[in-house]
């Protein structure tokens, strides 16, 4: 391309930090970056703020990690939930959709992180650490591991497990031995098809079956 | 759900903003906002900078009108390109696509708007004006229409050669009577296969073969 055609560097450089994004590729970038050229100024500069805002007002909570505004977070410092019952999930998205449910009314605490050696991250990554006193505080009777049901989510759970059996031997004052340790149940998504379902799920639908009535 | 499990307001302006930009769903939304939220503070902020330098540098050259930051653009500045020969592209978008291919050396006209009554853009929103005076300019022997190969991009090419034809009419001093208005050729894309084209393509290649010497 001549130079005299290459795009303003203000533009070049709005294009590489759109790329940045996780699924925007070249021609999204372009897209996007034109569309925010395009619109009434405000507009564009609403999302710049809105950036700029969330992350001046947003902090993970010191007892979820969840992003929160208010540190603890409006969801731990809740009286009317079930303070014995912490959910371990994956990103904060996944409690969100778990909230969106509305069954569940216990606390949750966020890994923001799962194993995947390929991708370089190691337990460490996973802030074991924080995840085990959490477990520590004398009110969880029970944690229950909700990672995802895939290769990644079911690693991290196994090496959750280890750190919260770990723990317990450290500490023998408190009475960890007694912390219920689950996992959220796997078998057939209702609503889904059978005939639709690959065969580790249905594997799993056999190995939980329960008796009926 | 639960107010207490709300997200924070800040992360909910985020999202709305986000789900503003064209191709992004709420999933999509959710996926950036959350990944905004982890990246280092600092690779955020770029973010929300890049959009608001690229505002506040980048208009439309009063030539091509093409975003740039001087005017005229860097390309209409050009002494090495061929001023007698204008084409007519839908967006930024394209005019870089042509660029990009390194075969022209003309200029531009960027209508920023193709003929949608569907969407409510009429010939209004085309700024066929702007286009006539572009054309009126005494170096221009040639405007090509180069507008999408399809149906809005033919009602568009149909509309903008009505208004040079008008407003030759209108200006009776100036050798605009022997303005050449010309359309990129359509047919068979080279690297393309006859198997995969549609009927249309088949069709144009018929009405636009030319002798093989």
């Amino acid at each position: 391309m001549p130079s005299s055609g290459a795009q303003p560097e203000s533009l070049e450089t709005l294009l590489a930090a759109l790329e940045r994004l996780p699924g925007i590729g070249p021609r999204s970038a372009s897209r996007l970056a034109h569309h925010l050229l395009r619109i009434p100024e405000s507009d564009a500069l609403a999302l710049a703020d809105a950036i700029r805002t969330a992350r001046a007002r947003i902090k993970p909570c010191s007892l979820c990690r969840a992003p929160a505004e208010a540190d603890p977070c409006p969801l731990c410092s809740d009286t009317t939930r079930d303070r014995s019952l912490v959910l371990v999930v994956e990103t904060p998205r996944d409690l969100q959709a778990i909230e969106a449910a509305g069954i569940y009314r216990g606390c949750y605490f966020v890994l923001g992180a799962r194993l995947s050696p390929l991708e370089g991250v190691d337990e460490q990554a996973l802030g074991l650490g924080a995840l085990a006193q959490r477990a520590l505080a004398p009110d969880v009777v029970e944690v229950c591991i909700g990672t995802n049901p895939d290769l990644e989510g079911d690693g991290t759970a196994l090496a959750l497990v280890a750190a919260l059996q770990a723990c317990r031997g450290e500490d023998t004052e408190h009475p960890l031995g007694a912390l219920r340790v689950t996992r959220l149940a796997r078998g057939l998504p209702t609503g889904g098809q059978i005939e639709h379902q690959n065969a580790s799920a249905i594997a799993d639908a056999f190995e939980g079956r329960r008796p009926s009535v």
